[in-house]
């Protein structure tokens, strides 16, 4: 296995400190205790682990997958998971990596989400499926801290917190799909708070281990006599083993198969039936019918940490291409190749390749910065000093979810489409690492919603039902940005701020045309586009502020524009606006020119 | 299994006769006794061969790699492929696949390469591993047919057009990648035309089986003393077994290793060791030091197949993502969805899903549109009636090759992905087919040269150096093209027409200034958007092509536009022009605007 850096400190410490001015937040009550210092010595920590210890395990997670075995502990048939993963959830757990954003009181850190998230890229980009358990886990315990009793708390949330128990979200049954609406898995008043959970669900990552002392699945069924749809939805802790008195006897939920998936192989994803013996009980988390409601209170925190898998991924591979191409002599540069005489170049040395390079550091670290800005809306929404401030807040952290999950899942793929197309036929095989990332990647645009939930989200849920209010906030606070960077003296900025200040126009002009429309599918018949565009401009957005920030530093003098960090930085900026803005405004004229071809094609066209 | 059509039947019909008359191919001499009746008896048997015989292996080769093993006729140790594999192999042979195109007297049907690559289309559609086969031993055999004596042609091209014998092209050393002038390979001149070779070769494909007769490996090397660089290659004949009197002997070339490839898995990939026991002879094919450029005269048609086997991959994922996507009921219609309680509707009612599956049709039949027009210019560079019509057949078919390849590959690649896409999380699960089509697609913008390098082919060999002559007589063509459907009396056509006019002057403008630039590598610094670009624009060019046809077809009375196959083309057109060129502008923009933030950028800044 070769060594990989997983991703570039410098610029994740420049994207923090500079940019996102992380340390602003202690002046937060809640972060009070922490400084610069703290949020490094967990970030250093999580670092050195992801690189030395979670990153030599990856490549055998991915060709040693789980599979039905004997549960070393119980003697019965169980899915057995790699040897090693065990091992990394203790250690994740001892990193304090399962509640570090979560309040002292529960066993947290109560780190801000934005620096946890950058940890937890960090241990993404080390072991996506290790990493996996452990998010998976906190999502999980969250809910119950949200929502659930003491209880509830006391017997499922602190050991999951605690690393003794794992947790799993589940949602998806077999013939729903996506629209949880349609969610037919049944619970049966029993007595107390408890239910009598009978169905099934699938694709429930996490969903098996031999390691963890028990598995609490945070799951979506409907208690009879419900409303039909999705406000008769409601949310259910069902353990593997269940308390009874003293005992933890098992509770009647079984993963009964494996999905044979194509990435994040060290992550068991199953069919989970609850109740085929009418022996399983779940518990009943927060009100009765408001399941999706509650589910989705944490589904920002789950997208935001996609995008950020997605940006782990493709740094990697980035990472990954960046050696090869440094390391790989073939050919001559074109200038001088007629002779065809001289020592090979290094083929980062071609112009395509160093396009494809560039083009992948562009993605992944204006991606991060998009994820940690985000990020950063959520801890001000949750611990901002004012009711306003935190309202507003809000609003940008969930406008700009879909964003920040989006632009890393599909650009992200593209990157590491890429970083095997960088390594030519090495690329193909799998002795090379960066098929698995490229596999791994796919899912980022399916799970969590898919790519065009994302869009129907963004455009029907952010945008149109609350008239833009969230978009003309969001548009203004970039504005604002915008303004900073042109009473700058920087050429490039000032071009920079015009630009983004057109499109700003634009998506205006989209807006009011949109509004006009009749009816609502015809309003979102091009949400996808409407999403990419945002994400591509969104982006360009993060890249004005390095830039602007670049600057400061060079006026500062601290770090020059000699040094090839800040060149580096700037480069992407220009690339970013030479190459992917032009494409954007294009796919923003796509919602305005609203071609019908797609609707209007009937299925025996096809 | 499931069942899947591989490729519209319709659309392929359409497309040979409708928009690119290959019947009109009859009236030279070369394809005199075929008619529109013999090209269908033979496509309609590999049609039926690929549905039933290929597709139902085609999973099973996927997932039973080939591996080393005991040769049950030798009892030897030897690279095992899957057990049906000379089954198919031979059928192949006798569906006379192999010499379909090559003349009477070497056993071919003298059928044109237009009709050969729609019925390679068919079959690798099936399993392009069995395919893959069938079109290696076809271009080693055309090698030896197109220079070799009488010797070389009796006793290995022969044997292979037979079916006998298969063939291998062995150009890339692990050292040299894609960078043929650095060839070690040497050959020792030995007695008669034979040659000792010595050296090692990567990435071999059908570099092994246990199934042929023999197989002769068409393998660049060094002679001693050569120049240095591309003018010191020559081209060798160097089977597994060489002949000795009349025995057959072992000729110390030795598949070594097998690469463990993500796709294509049915077709051994391998490292060849030759003369390791410094007894491996090879036959000269051609004359010394000219052996790149008889290998490069079998390039288009090698690449032209790379194009016809990415759309023969997309056209299968397309496929089984719209069968899928009309069978699976989930969520339900936008302007409906509130009250949640009717019954779901199948996804394929989606707009998102609807705008996915048009996606997929656009680049599937755009793309085997490309690729035909591509190969009847061959047909017509070959056979054509006078010297005048051959030349500027050749010219076109020369600058055509890198976009009918690049196009189906990279915009391909797109497609598997958004039948993946379509698939939502089953999609990520390799029960499912698509995710096999998505790696085996990967392959296509590696092989035969990277996505890159036909960058460089198109823009440095096919425009530049030729002082854009090449690029001027496709222009005309389209113009040509153009001026037909702005004749027409339909407003859409005028439009299409004028919107590719107003690109052709963009091309115009980009290449004089171009041709301004002082170096060539200023020059060639964006030749990656040029080609893609164009890639954009060509297919632009085939759906204008193919709704002028639809229109006649329209005025005919045969095909009315009520008929949905007719409609469903108009609406990829519509599609296309709406959504894809305006992008192609951007891309070509690229081109003039140089941007130099990759070329710039120090590798310490990435």
């Amino acid at each position: 296995m070769n060594s990989n850096v997983l991703l570039s400190e410098r610029d994740m410490q420049f994207l923090l400190y500079d940019v996102h001015a992380v340390d602003e937040l202690t002046a937060f009550d809640y972060f009070s205790d922490h400084d610069r210092e703290t949020f490094e010595q967990f970030l250093s920590a999580c670092k050195r682990f992801a690189r030395e210890r979670m990153w030599p395990s990856y490549k055998q997670m991915d060709k040693e997958v789980p599979s039905f075995g004997e549960d070393a502990r119980s003697g019965q048939r169980a899915i057995c998971v790699h040897p090693r993963m065990g091992e990394l959830y203790s250690q994740l757990a001892n990193l304090g990596v399962l509640a570090a954003s979560r309040p002292y009181d529960v066993g947290g850190s109560q780190l801000p989400i934005t620096v946890s998230t950058a940890a937890m890229t960090w241990l993404m980009a080390g072991n996506l499926s290790a990493a996996g358990f452990a998010f998976l886990t906190t999502g999980a315990a969250h809910l119950v801290e949200a929502f659930g009793d003491t209880w509830l708390r006391t017997h499922f949330m602190k050991p999951m917190y605690a690393g003794r128990f794992t947790g799993t979200m589940a949602l998806t049954e077999p013939h729903a799909g996506s629209s949880l609406a349609d969610i037919r898995t049944s619970a049966t008043h029993d007595s107390g708070g408890r239910y009598r959970i009978r169905g099934s669900k699938i694709f429930i990552s996490g969903g098996a281990n031999n390691f963890s002392d028990n598995i609490v699945h945070l799951t979506l069924a409907r208690i009879e006599d419900s409303p039909a749809g999705t406000r008769g939805v409601s949310l259910f802790a069902v353990p593997k083993l269940r308390p009874e008195g003293d005992q933890w006897v098992p509770n009647d939920v079984q993963a009964s198969q494996l999905i044979e998936k194509i990435g994040w192989k060290g992550l068991p994803s199953v069919v989970l039936d609850y109740g085929s013996e009418d022996d399983c009980i779940g518990w009943l988390v927060g009100r009765p019918n408001d399941g999706l409601s509650h589910m989705f209170q944490m589904m920002n925190e789950a997208r935001i940490l996609v995008g950020a898998n997605a940006v782990a991924t493709a740094s990697v591979g980035y990472q990954e291409s960046l050696e090869y191409a440094k390391s790989r002599p073939q050919g001559r540069l074109i200038d001088t190749e007629k002779g065809s005489t001289g020592p090979q170049v290094p083929i980062a040395q071609h112009p395509d390749v160093r396009r494809m390079l560039l083009r992948q550091k562009c993605i992944v670290t204006g991606g991060l910065s998009l994820v940690l800005e985000t990020a950063k809306y959520q801890d001000i929404a949750a611990h901002g000093s004012s009711l306003t401030v935190r309202e507003r807040a809000q609003i940008l952290a969930d406008f700009m979810t879909p964003l920040a999950k989006t632009f890393p899942a599909e650009w992200g793929y593209e990157a590491n489409t890429l970083a095997v197309q960088v390594h030519g036929g090495y690329g193909y095989s799998s002795e090379y690492v960066v098929e698995a990332l490229l596999r791994d990647q796919k899912l980022n645009s399916i799970h969590e919603g898919t790519t065009g939930l994302q869009g129907l989200d963004l455009l029907g849920r952010k945008i149109l039902r609350d008239r833009g209010h969230g978009l003309q906030l969001w548009l203004e606070t970039i504005l604002g940005d915008l303004a900073l960077a042109q009473a700058t003296e920087s050429p490039e900025l000032k071009e920079y701020a015009a630009v983004l200040r057109a499109f700003v126009s634009q998506v205006q002009v989209t807006l009011r045309n949109l509004s006009s429309r009749t009816s609502l599918s015809s309003m979102l018949s091009h949400s996808t586009d409407m999403l990419l565009a945002l994400c591509s401009f969104a982006v360009g957005w993060q890249w004005l502020k390095i830039v602007t920030q670049a600057e400061r530093a060079a006026d500062g003098g601290l770090q020059g524009t000699k040094c090839p960090h800040i060149r580096g930085l700037r480069h992407c900026a220009q690339y970013w606006f030479a190459t992917e803005i032009p494409v954007a405004v294009a796919q923003l004229t796509r919602v305005d020119v609203a071609d019908s071809s797609f609707l209007d094609c009937s299925l025996d066209s096809l």
